[in-house]
């Protein structure tokens, strides 16, 4: 009746997931272990070690969440709010949005400090929001806006929310291994990634680190965390107990070795070696994109290198442009979510999708079928300007 | 620094992870695509209909959470569950405390019917509760307790629910696919299980199926889901969309390669054979375990095949000869989980691991290690007698 699944071999230049080494989906393929045999306590130490040197973080509570960075975002809410609280959320983009939803579910109040999609959060809206809400827990804001491409700056924004003595809580889900992040340098409280983006392993875990203050909100809370499976105290009992672990769930054990993998690969290469390859290949396909005639939706300066927004030409059906990508050249590339929705494309550049081989098929791709569609660009020249780039 | 991780090869035969037939841990391993790619909407279709056949289900709304069983769990109440509710939970083993413990998290009040660790839920006492509890909207119980091996009677305590008004809510993460599980025929609202027991895939999902009374109730709640990453309102928009799937979460897709491939082999092999083959495995390690002197914890007519609790004999350090099935023999069974932690061995015969070579080693090892420990067992009788059972 039903028969053995056999994907088609993508290559995807979307939003997440990015291409996975080999590497890491044979990992996933060793045999299972049980989640609490010593070889694989050990492994999960190694995780925590790993993920500390990704996040550039001493934060004993750095972990990854058993379920996707949807459920990342609510651990870290879920843990630091409690009814009756307020927070500052900046909205750019999706997933300010989302965390919005989060903020109220947990019963507390959001202050919305809104910014056009495309744009960064612009820290002085942000100083106003924290000056007019003296009383605020946490300041939430997205470093690397999944749904533009606009990279906020951070360190700023934390210092910020120190300054009025509000937590700092940092969605980077598409950051995390592309981009520069400094968890203890820039004095991050709470921070969730996935695995999907950079780290360019399968989606299905989120890692989250949490810091001392943070740690010190958590210890203070009044009402127990609304969630059972994402209550930190209970989920560290089973991460840091000495030798023998409390069963608290049942980790996801091959997801786990693949994060491993990936991780070992990042650590390989070396972090800030990563984010300098992702910024590479983002000059390489700016250089086509730009020759193309197509424009960016966020300004040189603030934006991502992994994640490029294309504003779509007059004229053209953006739908069928991706049909023909993933049909004819088995090529992903992602569409616009919410107020860009139908108006732009969303290239990746994540992890290992940060190539030459990747930039210039998809180059190669966009060009021949736009020109083929009679689309209004300059047909022709994205390939060799995107070589010329690799060439200097 | 860090090196790639490579498992020992291990025979499974704890409370879960089982092991995991190569076929899945291959699918695991293939090429990543598109949480949104049209063959990753197939597959899900597929992972649908697939999960209905192992419920016994029509239920549309019958899915994986992208979160292993603990985050099930929370998924059916916490969906199910509005503040001021009220439950009935039937306690007896660990994860009926659980059960409170979401319910008190929703905001509801739990109120709990006790039966001896080790004993089947009592559907007098359960009619009791509901007698005295006319405005309770649901009953929970766990259909197969995995801290004891305890089966109850989930068709007679959804009959139940059903005459006192109330919807029934099951626990069968270790049941299915492993002992009779009919949820249309047995009219159960809301179920949850497990993909690391006995559908033998890795950990990592949770299978959850909601009928049409427990769709009505979703529909009417008064206050949001408290849980973004978990609000079924959400999630079917990106399940069950035409066509044009919404973006909820990214969801775990290799997991879902391998979910895929253990219920194509749970259907090659039939669900009624499954339930029997565990059955007769259970029949050979019973005959073997009692050869050698050792006890049951639950009496035979409310045993689950898949998790066989033994009480530990006298004067024996329970944890040493895990330790020693570990290192010596590759095989890892269960410790006694609360109640019943330093009292018993959980012997799990699930899935793959409901095996002849599975049931002979096991006892073989037990009887070597306790006999050499000088324990007060018959030495060298066990694997004979579960022989005599494989040989009749």
């Amino acid at each position: 009746m039903f028969k053995s699944f056999h994907p088609p071999v993508r290559t995807l230049m979307g939003p997440g997931p990015s291409d996975v080494n080999p590497r890491v989906t044979a990992a996933m393929g060793a045999p299972t272990i049980g989640h609490l045999d010593p070889a694989f306590v050990s492994l999960m130490d190694e995780i925590k070690q790993l993920l500390q040197y990704a996040f550039k973080t001493k934060n004993r509570l750095t972990i990854p969440v058993s379920a996707p960075g949807s459920a990342g975002m609510e651990c870290t809410f879920t843990n630091l709010l409690e009814p009756g609280d307020k927070a500052i959320v900046c909205q750019n983009g999706v997933f300010g949005g989302r965390m919005k939803e989060n903020v109220e579910r947990c019963g507390a109040t959001a202050i919305m400090v809104q910014d056009a999609w495309g744009s960064a959060v612009d820290p002085q809206k942000v100083e106003d929001a924290l000056k007019a809400n003296p009383s605020v827990k946490l300041l939430a804001f997205v470093h690397a806006e999944t749904s533009t491409g606009a990279l906020s700056d951070a360190k700023r924004l934390t210092e910020l929310a120190h300054q009025y003595g509000a937590l700092s809580l940092v969605d980077s889900v598409t950051g995390l291994g592309g981009v520069a992040l400094d968890v203890d340098g820039w004095g991050i409280d709470a921070i969730y990634s996935g695995t999907q983006k950079c780290l360019s392993c399968p989606p299905g875990l989120s890692p989250v680190s949490f810091g001392e203050r943070a740690v010190a909100v958590i210890k203070q809370r009044k009402h127990k965390v609304q969630s059972w499976f994402l209550d930190m105290a209970l989920v560290m009992a089973y991460w840091e107990g000495d030798g023998s672990r409390t069963y608290h769930h049942t980790a996801p054990v091959n997801s786990m070795y693949g994060l491993h993998e990936a991780l070992v690969i990042l650590a390989e290469e070396g972090l800030e070696q990563s984010w300098a390859r992702h910024a590479y290949h983002h000059r390489a396909l700016a250089a086509g994109v730009t020759a193309m005639g197509l424009n960016f939706v966020v300004k040189q300066e603030q934006r991502l290198p992994q994640l490029n927004s294309i504003t779509v030409p007059e004229g053209v059906k953006e739908a069928e442009v991706r049909a023909r990508l993933l049909k004819e050249y088995n090529l992903e590339i992602g569409a616009g979510l919410g107020a860009l929705a139908g108006k732009v494309w969303r290239i990746g550049l994540m992890g290992e999708s940060a190539s030459q081989t990747n930039v210039l098929l998809c180059l190669g791709a966009l060009d021949a079928i736009l020109s083929d569609m009679g689309a209004p660009i300059n047909s022709g020249k994205a390939v060799s300007a995107a070589m010329a780039v690799y060439k200097q």
